[in-house]
This record gives C-alpha cells, structure tokens and sequence, in this order.
C-alpha cells in the first residue's frame, strides 16, 4: 500500500475520531442503521448503475493497484540490464533461472515469452494488449469511485430526511428534538466523511496510480524488446531511461 | 433483465424500507400528493423538454436494453461457427432451418438476408444502420434519464416549498408545525430517493449496455459476413474473436 | 405548438396548481410584488448579458419555433416529388401556380428560385445561409433559456433574502414569524417553478426542434436542387429519404 | 454604453430597490461592514488569482468594451467605400484630410499607415496582432468577471459566518436573535445581488461584445487591404459585407 | 513574491480580521480543534489523492512560482544582447566572468553550456526538457491548491457536523444551543475562508504564473541559440522580443 495513502487514511481518521472523543461520548456516533443506509444504499446505486462484472472486478483493482508494490524504477533498469548482460553472453535460456525470483507477474510473462524464443512483435503485441487491460480496469474503478463519492452523500442526505420526517412527525415533546435530529444528521455525516475523505481522494489516487503503473510497464517492455533484439546492457539502459516520465527522468540521473 | 440490476433495486428499496419501518409508522411516508407532483411534474417537464416521440420510444428502449437478454459471446461465437460449417458444407440455403430457432431478431435478420442470397456489402450497410438506429435510441433514453435525474429533486424542493408556505401561512399553534414540515419534506425525499436510487444509475446502466450491446451486434456483423464471404468456421471463430473488447476477450480465451 | 410541450405545460401547472389548492387558500401563492422582483430581475440580467438584438429576437424565435408546424416528412417528399414530376412534364414554369399554396416561406423562396431559372449553386448557397441564419438564432435561444434558467431561481433567493432580513428585523412578535417566512419564500418558489418547469425544459426542447428543424431544410434543399437539375420523381425521393435521419428513415420506410 | 445594459442595470437595481421600500426601512440594507467583507474580500481574493497588470487593465478594458460605441456597421462600410473612390481618383495622400475626423483610433491607425504608403503585408499583420491584443484582454477581462461572480456569493457566505458565530455566541436574549441573524444576513445578500445582476451577466455581456467588435474590426481590415491594393468602391463594399456576420448580413442587405 | 499576491493577501486577512474585532471577542474564532479538523482533514485527503512525491515537491514549487521573483523580460533581451555582443567580439569563452553574476540557475545552465561549447542542438534538448519538468510540476501544483480548494469546505461541513450532532444529543438546557452552534459553525467559516481566500485564487495564480515563467524561459532559450549560432546582438534582441506573447509585447515596443 503506498505510503501518502496509508499516512493520509490514519491522520484522516485519527483527526475525526479525536474530534468526535473531544466532544464527549463517541456513541451517538455509532450507528448500525445508519451506516447501513449510506453504505447499502451507496452499493445498490453502484450496482444498478455499473455491470455485476464491474463491480466484483473492483476489490481487485484496488487490491492489484494500492497493495501491490510497483518495482522501484532503478531497481528495475538495472534488473533488465543484468539480464540483458547475461542474454548476451550466454543467450536468452540462461535466463530461465532467474524467472522464478521474479515476484512481478507481467515482467514474468515476458521473459518467459522471451526464453521461450517468441518474436518481438509477438511480445509487443501480448505485453501492450495487457498494459491495454490494466488501463481499462483502473479507468473503470476510477469512475465507480467517483460515482460512489457523489452516492453517499446522497444516500446521507435520504437517511437524514427520513429521520427528519419520522422525528418531525411525532414531535409532542420539544425537549426531544435535539436527540432525534442528532440521530438524523449521522447518515449526512457518514456521508460527507465518506465521500471526502476515501472515496474521492482514492479516485484521484487510482488515476495517478493507473498513470505510473502504465509507464513502469511500459519501460518493461521496452528493455524486454530490446533483450529480444540481442542489444546490449548498455543500450536497454538507455532505451529504458528514456521510457521514464520527464517528472522521474530527473530523479534518476544522478544516481544511474 | 440484468443481474446487478435487479440485486441494486432489491437491495435498495429493502434499505428505504427497513430504514422506514424502523423509524415507526410508515404511513406518513405514503403520501399520494406528494407522489403526484414529484412524478407528474417530472414527466410534465420531461415532455416540454423532450418531442413526443422521444418520449414514447423510452418504454420500449427501457424494455428492450433492460429486460431484453444479450446472449452469451461464448455460445454466440460458437453458433456462428456452427452456421459457418454448415454453409460451407451445404450451402447458405441449408441454414433455413435454423432461422426459427434463433430468438435475438437482429441475427435473425441478417442471418436471413444471407439465405436470401444478398450480396456482402447489402448485408453490412443494413446491419451497421440499424445498430446506428440502437445507438441513437440509447443516447436519447439515456440523455431522457439524465434530465429526469435533475427534474425530480427540482420537483421534490417546488413541493416541500408549497408545503412550507401553506404551513407558515396559516401558523398559529406552534406544537402543529412539527407534523406540516413533515408533510413538506416528503416531497423532497421522493425526489432525492426517485434520482439517486433509480434515474442517475439507470442512466449510467443504459450507457454500459449500450457500449455492450452495441459490441455483441458488431461481432454477430462480423460473423454474418464472414460467412458470406464461405470462410470456414476457424476464420469465422478468429474475426469474431478479434471483435470482441479487450476486457472481456481475456475471460473468453482460455475457454474457447 | 407542438404536442409534448403542450401536454408538458398543462400537465405541469394543473399538478402545481391542485397541489396549492389542496393546501387550502391560493392567495398567498398570488404576489405581484414577488413576480415582479424573480422575472422582473430575470429579464434584466438577460438584458445585460445579451445584446438588445439578441433579446428583441427570442420572442420571434419561440413563435416561429413552438406555434410553426413544421411539414409531415412524408408530406413534404410527396409534395416535392409531385413538383419533380410536373417539372418533368411540364418545365420548371409550370411550377408557378402551385407557389400560392405553399405555407412554408422556405421552400416558398426556393421554389421561386426554381422557377426564376436561378443556377443550382445560386440556389443552394442561398438556402444554406437562410438554415445557418436559422441555426444561430436558435442557439441563441438555447443560450438565453438556459441563462433565464439560472438567473430565475437566483433573483428568487435574492427575494427571498430580502424578506426575510426585513422580517427578521422587525421581529418583535414571534407569532408573526410563520406569515413572513412564508411571504419571503413565495419569491424562491417562483424562482424554482419557473426554472424547472418553463425555462430549462424549454431550452432542452429548443436544441431538440433547432435539430430538426435544419433536417427537415436540409431535406428540402436536397429535392429542389435536385428538381433543378432536372432529375425525375424517383430520384427525388431517393434523394430526400436518403437526408431524413436515421430515428426517421425507419418509419418512413414502409409507407413509402 | 450600450442600450441593454443600461436598461437591464436601471431596471434590476429599480426593482431590488423598490422591493426593499416596500418592506419599510432600507437602513437595514446600508451596512458599510458588510460592503466591506463583501466587495473588499472579493477584490482581495480576485488580486491574489490574476497579475497586477491584468487588475488594473480590467477597469480600462471595462470603459472601453463597455461605454465605446461600436462604429455602425453600415455607416462604416459607406465611409469605407468612399475612401476606396477617392483612393482611386485622387491617390491616397488624397485620404490625409479625413484622418482628422475618424474617432475610431483602429481605422485611423491602419488609414494612416495606408497613407504612409505601408505595404499591405505590414498593414494586415500590424492590425491583426492589434485585433489579437484586443481579443486577449476581452477573455481576460470575461475570466476576471466570471471569477469575480463566484467569489462574491463565497465572501457573502463567508461574512453571514462571522456575523451568526459572532450572534450565537453572546446569544442570551432569544429576542435579539432575529436582529442579529437580519445583520448577518446582509452579506449573503449583497453577495447574490453582486454576482447575479453584475458580475455574471457582465462576463457573459463581455463575450458577446468581444465577438461583435473583433467582427468589425476584422470588416474595416478588409476594406483597408482592399484599397491598399487599388480595389474600387464595389469590391471594397462586397469585400467588406462578406465579413460581416450571418446573423448581421441579413439585416444589412435590404438597406444597402 | 508577486505584489498582487501580498496585497490580496494583507487586504483580505485585514478585512475578515476587522470585520471579527468589530463584532467584539475574537475569542471564539480561535479554535484549535476546528484548525486541526479542517486543515488537517484537508491535507489527510491531499495525501490519498496525490503521491507522496507530489506532496513533498508542493512545497518546493510553492516557493519557486511565488517567492522567486522573474527576471523583468525588458533587462533580460538586454542582458543577452550584451552576452551576443561579448560573444561575436571576443569569444563565447569570455562569456565565462559574466556567470557567476547570474541569480538565475535557469540561464546560467544555458549560458554554461554555450560556453563549454555544446551544440545549439544538445542546448535546445536539455533547457526544453527543463521547461517541460517545470510545467509539470506547476500542474500538479495548481491540480492540488485545486483539490485542497474543494477539500477545506468539506471537511469544515463535516466539522461543523460532528458539532451539531454532540450538541443536540446532550441538549437539555436551550440556553446553550446558541454558543454550542457558534462553535460548530467555526469549522464552517475555517474550511469557506481557507478554500476562498487563498487556496483557489492561488490555483489561479499558479496557472497564470506558469504561463509567463514558460514564456520568459522560452524567450531565454531563444536568445542563447541565437548566440550560440553566433548571431550578432540586433538579431538577438529581435529574436527574443518576437517570443514575448502578444500582451507584453505592446508595453516593450516603445521602450526598447
């Protein structure tokens, strides 16, 4: 899970829950119907709106693109250059040994394809369908993101308004009027804190994440195609340098 | 009618529901007044808006892409490639038999059209018209959904205005204002409920199925010529194959 | 006027107006003072955004796009291919005395056209400015609408605003609270009412009628350019139904 | 100043200004605080977005789109054509006796590089970067009133903040409240006020003016090149309407 | 730091903060938890939406577009006419002394280059590139001054939530509801002042600001390949004002 993510969830939530324990008892915050009405109702929505394979698709793309580690990018290009180095010298099935260290299962693939003597274009074709995928699945967990932070709020909204309507209707005693319109305003403040704080930060993060893990995907394959074409270390180095996004280019010259 | 739809609505009208229930009486929630002017002024709106026979065409485009089910690509590709062999074998005239037991008319009618000896390019640009015609018909029912989506919470605050000002007017026992502002809000939780439970996800339905439909349409165009052309069954099986979107030829691969 | 609209208004202003008379008196929805500051403030911000034409325009864009009938498609190719045949047989001459009984200006200029043995391209050029012409005052409109459609509920809140300042400082009698609230509300009703019933849905349906109204010139075009070229009753059809839009050309199709 | 906006600023502030009179004392209305936090919030926020160059250019872009009178458009051309005749006739020195009387400094500046004997290349380029400048101050100036709009409500909301904290704080007689929630009111007012009946129909107005004097001007470079190259009084009219507008040229056609 | 930016600043700092002395205790203004709750929450949701990268370098740019002051564009095409005209006469090489006296780490890079006697092309490549990261980064700036705009109102509303709900749940003495609102609005008027006095105008700036610092690199760029091609000072002062955009262009004419 990337670090900015893990930082911003803890803080977002401590900041709350210390407002929340500051005011006194944190009970009337703790609301089983009421989190069932933002949550259920915000899920019904994204179920009529997305397809069933939309949806059970996206605790996959969350999991694949905020769990898994991306490669560092140096760590890589030298990875690729070793393995251009040993291509050369000793041709592409010396490779086969160092398949099984490989814990990232789209740079597997492609070596696999290489050893097993596939051509470039085949590799390229296979690789950029996949990298092809990837950027669809995000693109979509993107948009239910997005769609679920404009959900909850309205689903906290509706809640509020039935408890509204319920407290209001059988009001005989003003004295109780703060309790019930307290009960009501939960489901707004699920809602707002639902949508603000995960939801829509975690739309934009897909995004961004979506636009890294295609770049360092895309270096693969480069380096890959370059093995494939029998260059050597220092040519994948390079090819794959240039592959890097002008943001990071800057970072990693010094150091490579 | 599609799956996450059906679980969506279920899902969603039991939360209300329950949330309804719990609260106490339900009574107060069954307003008929209120259901008059969120719906009737929404549709009244949606007929300014829209022409009458857009109007009219949405029933049955609602119908059609929701109730109506797309059949399987599997069974779908492997049906073509069984008409493939047969007219290779016997001839397109051959396929007659099979024409009653197909159920989707649009492959009826292009399968039709083949028997009927019509020449390659007939077949094409009748079929790409009338998927134009589908796509037409799915982007005014989805832009129709659209409007209703922001015409019924319009609706539901010009009731809870008109209540709240009757109400006000004619206050003169403060302990009965509780029970007016009541009868006021239920306008706006129909129109809240109506847009973000049903018009706003139905929108976003109809325009991933539209986006489906229209791939499964272009395959069987694909298939239909390709038989036409007396392909075998293995190039039928390939082209069709090749037409299918990214994210759905992976799941299809290794099966077929 | 066209059907939808005027089943859409009827419907819309019975359904709110029964939803006031059921509340009991209607004389307080009635305030002169509160119709003058929303449409009064209304038409004067659309008279600072537009320029002086622009707002003179829209009354003659609304009567020549709502109250005009436009031709019957059908109607129109038949009539059109009637004059290709008489132009045929008799020359473009005879087409003299059937120009009396043309209703619609445009294709009453065309004719006129035809018949003065003015050159297709003359002919053409002329008519494709007149649609432009007619294009640009209806997305003027549109514009306009959609502006009137926000600035009416915002003088509605600015009503509002004003009422409730004056109430609030004058507030001496807590029994009197209920009857100014209600008094300043009035103008946000109106405010809404009028955006969401009239205005916005007006605006929709401009663009809808702005659309057809140019496929249905664009048809006209197609035939008379054709009638002078002198091509015969069969190409004259051929050439309009080929320029009615596909939603229309299925319907067309078996009548003809 | 051009007509629609003096009527629509007369008739907008006539009519907030009555609605307040008729409500009894407009003291409330007059608060130099509230003005303060409202306009002097909204020029703060509005110096931190743009540069100081582009503030202080509003006010001089402001007098000049708003209170020049666009040169009449048919009065323009006449002048033209008279010009290109007297060119032809007498030379162009002979057009140095005219320059006095042009108030229009655009059409003086190219006339006298006309004289000049400036070629037409240098013409056309000098006056085109001039109509470019022209263009680049409008949008900036539309930007700066759109800004402006939506920071006015925003500073309202802002002083209604400080004014119902500043009231509930100290809030222990229940019959002042109304007093203070009227005072904290003010801002909200002032800020739709500002924005609606200003500053958005003023950035809308700017556009539409923008377009109209960037036509013109586009209109008197033509008939300048024209008689730069020695075209007569016919082609220099003909030149010269073609570049007005459609929805112009229909006007202007009867007439000349 | 630009001027417009101080003066927005002080102004409207000035303005809230005498519009609060005004209305007496500032006390109730300061409120630690409501600080943390807004900024905190907001800079909680920057963390999940951006990368820990993006975060850290807001700063960095912050600093850079705001504190650093651009070289007036008038000084420097001076500045490089005398670096063309030392450089025709004695040799890029004497260019050297003049180095150190540069604050600017942009030109002085250029200048190096020239001077170790680099090809016009190598320059033009790397001083690109470095426009190009630093367009980047102002991008992900503004993006993120964007987002925190629309972040600090959210998270003030779901303060002034957690506010409300505590307050009406333990509300037996009615007394208290004034002051328990007024503490629970704090959140409210934090999250509206951050997002509109600073947070989006400085989104504003931040664009405008990287539109000129782009221009005056490009036009530094062009002034030193200028030199590099050994072209004499005229041809440089030419180069570089033709590269000056369309609005400063007219205020450098006469002066230069």
């Amino acid at each position: 899970m990337d670090l900015a993510t893990v930082i911003g969830m803890l803080a977002g939530f401590g900041l709350i829950t210390s407002a929340i324990l500051m005011g006194g008892s944190y009970q009337v915050f703790w609301d089983i119907p009421s989190i069932l009405i933002v949550i259920g109702g915000m899920i019904a929505a994204t179920f009529i709106h997305f397809s069933l394979g939309q949806v059970l698709r996206i605790a996959m793309v969350l999991k694949k693109t905020v769990l898994y580690r991306l490669p560092a990018e140096q760590a890589l290009v030298q990875q690729m250059v070793n393995y251009a180095a040993i291509n050369r010298r000793d041709g592409a099935l010396a490779l086969e040994q160092y398949i099984r260290d490989i814990k990232d299962t789209f740079l597997m693939k492609g070596l696999q394809m290489l050893i097993d003597g596939q051509k470039e274009e085949a590799i390229e074709k296979q690789l950029s369908l996949d990298i092809q995928y990837l950027q669809e699945r995000h693109a979509d967990g993107k948009k239910m993101f997005e769609f679920m932070g404009s959900a909850a709020p309205a689903f906290g909204m509706i809640g509020t308004l039935i408890g509204l309507i319920q407290m209001l209707r059988t009001l005989d005693d003003p004295s109780k009027i703060g309790a019930g319109m307290a009960t009501a305003l939960i489901t707004t403040f699920y809602g707002a804190a639902l949508a603000n704080m995960i939801l829509l930060p975690m739309a934009g993060k897909l995004g961004i994440r979506s636009k890294k893990e295609t770049m360092v995907r895309e270096m693969v394959v480069e380096g890959l195609l370059a093995i494939a074409r029998g260059e050597g270390p220092t040519a994948v180095r390079e090819k794959m340098q240039a592959f890097v996004s002008a943001a990071h280019r800057e970072e990693l010259k010094p150091k490579v």
